[in-house]
């Protein structure tokens, strides 16, 4: 007999195909409330879930078997660590296994902000090219020569580093602590780190602990020939006060794939032109699902054979 | 006294304000032609144009004693060639003064379009984003892993490789002699380049050889699941081809800086969802534009010192 998992959000339908070949598979579940479990989900042992949805400690209490739970991306915030923890729930994410898909967009919304490529599109879509007295966007600062900051040189910060590397860009980081074996310069402050940059990164877990770290003070840091990009997760910056200094000019620019409450995007950010926004598409990719997914099978797969899964996070 | 040089296109105002320290500056002039040269440039030693405008035998005649014409940025086709050579005429262009700004353009043109930058934003600015049945943009390719065609190796072609290979992309490309030095695969032609690449990269002198080089069979031979993008010169782009193959999807999408007849824009282009289009700006970036200046005010300093000018283009 397949053993049963719950499946939380609607994964892809090639996903759920993969699963149901092992598993008996319910969900998905609308919302995050224990009563909005299936009553056949009671002997789960296996809760799959996305990173960015909540599973409090409510949700464990409905699901009396639970030994694990798999988030399906490299983010694990939503998960109540500490109920988890208290129950010996073992988490695991899918490790790596996006981050090469998630650094290339990265300096893909980086070169559309700095290099004026959403706004130069804006303009030429609407049909001003051509027409007098209005001029493209023009004197864009080069990426070449400039100072990237990478705030979490983890799997997806050390890639993005290595590709401006090559763009000829000088590589900064902050992080919890150095990492010597790379050849950039840490920073040992989150403001130091900005007033240094000329583009500020957001590369790193979302947590407690790094909930509205870029704040006014970093965002005065950085100053106003200076760009933000945040591939991370929302809540790492404080949007409001992003939304003022953009509308203030106190910053140059921001690009932006991630929100603090998706899919609402404040209609402050999306009247601004100097902003480039996305639907937190940079894991979306066809090798970031792949690698996802044949992470989330090896997990789910260890896990009943009772071997160690491949990627646990440590609670 | 001051030397007389004649300015076709009106320049930034800085690089005016630059000129007119060492040179009584005429022009800017509207159009093209003969006649509206006016008669105080006709002592111009000196012809400042945009490799894109044309420059043409009439126009030549109409000033006696033309000895050079300086183009500010790196493309001459609009010079012609025959009637400055049998004038005497020299040539000269900004070299690879923009080479580097252009490259990396180029790579954000690519991450644009083959990872749903812009598709994205238009769904997200739309706000379509948490629509019930609306889903962004997904399964776009990777750069990672993929095929880059380089047609035309330079000085941009060259810069476009080593960035997408810190993008982990393999790189080929085809021009006129292989180039043993560099580590790329060479492909002896244009049609066989794009068979084996995922997407083609355009980043070839635009001239009577290369005119059109991008045709159906190219497209066809690139096939359902390849890119084309172009940095260089509308020219070389059959563009009904393009938008026929578009239209059709016998590619899968293409990303423009530049077009047959700037600054118009086909209707049928901007039409498309799949295709990132921007107003000619790859080299409106603040470097560019200063390492530009620079090598045009070398060449003149060299020039009317009798010493030789620093980047000639053979006629």
């Amino acid at each position: 007999m397949k053993p049963t998992i719950l499946m939380m959000p609607r994964l892809a339908a090639e996903a759920i195909a993969r699963l149901k070949q092992s598993y008996t598979v319910i969900g998905p579940v609308d919302g995050d409330a224990a009563a909005a479990i299936p009553a056949e989900a009671r002997d789960a042992r296996v809760l799959v879930t996305y990173g960015g949805r909540r599973t409090g400690a409510e949700l464990m209490d409905a699901l009396p078997k639970l030994e694990l739970i798999a988030c399906y991306g490299s983010g694990v915030e939503g998960v109540d660590a500490a109920a988890a923890k208290a129950r010996g729930i073992r988490l695991c994410n899918a490790a790596d296994a996006n981050a090469r898909s998630v650094a290339e967009f990265a300096m893909g919304l980086m070169l559309c902000a700095m290099r004026g490529i959403g706004q130069g599109e804006r303009f030429l879509r609407d049909g001003l090219w051509g027409k007098p007295g209005r001029d493209p966007v023009a004197n864009t600062p080069d990426l070449a020569g400039r100072k990237i900051g990478i705030y979490g040189l983890g799997a997806i910060g050390s890639r993005i580093a290595s590709r401006a590397a090559a763009f000829e860009m000088e590589v900064g980081y902050h992080s919890r602590s150095p990492k010597p074996d790379l050849p950039y310069r840490f920073h040992d402050s989150l403001p130091g780190l900005a007033a240094w940059a000329d583009v500020l990164v957001v590369a790193v877990r979302a947590s407690a602990e790094t909930r509205n770290a870029i704040d006014d003070a970093v965002l005065n840091a950085l100053g106003p020939a200076g760009y933000v990009v945040n591939i991370a997760r929302g809540l790492v910056i404080d949007e409001d006060a992003l939304c003022a200094a953009l509308e203030q000019k106190r910053i140059a620019g921001a690009a932006l794939d991630v929100f603090a409450a998706e899919p609402h995007v404040p209609e402050r950010l999306r009247a601004l032109d100097n902003v480039v926004l996305t639907p937190h598409i940079a894991a979306s990719s066809q090798d970031a699902k792949k690698e996802q997914l044949r992470m989330l099978l090896g997990n789910l797969e260890a896990f009943f054979a009772g071997r160690p899964i491949l990627s646990p996070v440590t609670l």
